[in-house]
């Protein structure tokens, strides 16, 4: 957005369409690691002097988004304003999501907020963090006006795995299956190259890349000897997740997935699902994606921590070999794990259909 | 298309428009029954005076479609014109299939064509059918210029399974498969009322109000107890299909089957997909429809005699329960039965992926 030459202003913004500027700017960040897409903007003060009601467009003052694990958005927008001399008295900070209120690698927004004498800040999406949370209170308390949801939907929509993550107290789980249409991830000889095609490949690659955490069982990492690295059309991708062998048995010293290309080796000597997700969570894994085999699958379904499914599925008729999950305890069709179709993407041949774990508490709000 | 007030004529089309406006009459039948669908437009003959070349324009003299049983669409673009006084020697016949030479329930077109005196004949499909072939061949030998393959793939598509069938010798075969995304069909305890959702079961009545048969094991029959009639929204279709019932058990005489809504009940006392085919081909049965269970399923995919596969499949994962299909002697993943998507559709929760036989022979051409 160009600077105005005549205000030293980015344009001018209703609440509304500053919001969504500032999705705009959190999206620029790709959905990874500890912390929150944020995006933030800062419009001028309602002046009556200056014909602007809180519902006409506004001066941007200034914008920021997060960055990894450095300062918030709400604190690079304040710093973009301080710089240019530009004083924020009055304004309204528009958010992406609440702000926060505790010390951890930066001190809080809240604080910075109210310090800085902003009078209004307009979030979307309310902080689902514990320990963070109360932003929102804080503000109120140093007389700031505070509005929250607008484009809530949106708001956690852009979010991604991190709200749930922070909402469940565990990482957002991924289950990937790549089948034949009748449900086999194998022919009855073990062979499985390949099922899928190019482009469903390609593609699965490009959710590693978006990921904290890939996990296979050992029985996977045993027999197929994966590299479980992120690829793209140009090499490896720039940010590898960790790589996680859930299980007993030993990840061998010539195995690629000891070789150097791809995220850390994680191996978890255990069978729980729960355990792995409470490791990694330890870690502040936000998003993990079940690679397989079959066992882990099943596992992960059984203990109901599946939030999504990405199943990959080829026009492919085998009629025996392995299924991509075993028993889950199914006895009849009203017991059935069933999921929310989100979206469906034809892949070449093959199609992918994501679908979520349906989750009644969110139609409460 | 309004008829000009000043030539008598509907306006003014290239061989190629003429060609898709052909296909447009064709497609306003639907594929159903013995006969192939086909469109005919006449155009007035190339003439210097008019300043009218063989690839400018010409004025439309006529057209047809064929009806059902009744006649073909040259002879109602024939009888249009005669009807009209329109003069058509000299003219250019479009047609979306070469012109029939054989005598069967009507006479045959090509000597239609010649004895009016049109001087060219345009068509888009050669006519696959042996006995009628020829067509082209005794228009020439009548001195009438012919020319074929004018939008082939297209004229092919839009015939649809009578184009299959004919080439074939044999009903075409759309298999239906209803899954979780584990490949099964019912739970362990043999429920599976509803893996799929009103979408995607309203879509598979509109497959059955197009096709001439649908085909299901005894054991469908007798566990079941479908109707196996074909519903829209306004209630039953009008063409209901032959409800076909194959293996050697009675169909009981209270059985769904056996009311009076649906289609002719022809229980075919055999096993063997070949003998269904025949045994319906000889009822003149371009298209049939093969619903369940498995063990069927299962014998027409190892016989090799499955055209084209509509899976319905939901975002639901079982883990156990019966399959789509049984057994096929599938040992390895090179050995599998592959099909090439054809097009994929969401149905409200659930996917529809329609996926077809590779025919290498069609490439050839």
């Amino acid at each position: 957005m160009a600077t105005s030459p005549t205000t030293g202003t980015r344009g001018s913004l209703t609440i509304d369409a500053a919001m969504r500027r500032a999705f705009e700017l959190a999206a620029e960040r790709p959905v990874l690691g500890p912390n929150p897409r944020v995006g933030c903007v800062i419009l001028a003060p309602v002046s009556a002097a200056a014909g602007t009601g809180p519902d006409a467009p506004r001066a941007v003052l200034a914008e920021g988004r997060n960055a990894g694990l450095g300062p918030h958005a709400e604190a690079v927008a304040l710093a973009d304003a301080a710089r240019r001399g530009i004083d924020v008295r009055g304004a309204t900070a528009v958010v992406s999501l609440e702000p926060c209120n505790h010390t951890g690698r930066t001190p809080p927004c809240s604080v910075a907020l109210a310090d800085a004498g902003v009078a209004e800040v307009v979030h979307s999406v309310a902080d689902p963090h514990d320990v963070a949370a109360g932003g929102a209170a804080y503000l109120r308390g140093r007389g700031v006006t505070v509005v929250g949801g607008v484009r809530r939907r949106e708001g956690e929509e852009l979010l991604g795995a991190w709200w749930h993550a922070i909402r469940a107290g565990r990482p957002y789980v991924t289950l990937k299956t790549a089948t034949s249409l009748d449900g086999r991830v194998a022919a009855p000889d073990g062979t499985s190259r390949w099922i899928t095609g190019p482009d469903a490949r390609a593609h699965a690659h490009g959710v590693r890349a978006g990921v904290d955490a890939i996990v296979v069982g050992t029985g996977t990492a045993l027999t197929d000897d994966p590299s479980l690295t992120a690829r793209t059309d140009h090499g490896l991708a720039t940010d590898q997740p960790l790589r996680v062998v859930v299980g007993h048995r030993d990840v061998p010293a010539g195995a690629r997935l000891r070789a150097h290309d791809g995220g850390e080796l994680v191996p978890l000597r255990t069978h729980d699902p729960a355990e792995v997700l409470a490791a990694l969570a330890a870690r502040e894994v936000r998003h993990v994606l079940v690679e397989g085999g079959p066992t882990l699958a099943t596992a992960f379904l059984a203990a109901g921590l599946v939030d999504e499914v990405h199943a990959y599925v080829a026009p492919v008729l085998l009629g025996a070999g392995a299924g991509a999950v075993g028993d889950l305890g199914v006895a009849t069709i009203a017991d059935a794990h069933r999921f929310t179709t989100s979206h469906v993407r034809r892949l070449g041949d093959d199609v992918l259909v994501v679908a979520r774990a349906e989750r009644p508490q969110e139609e409460e709000s």
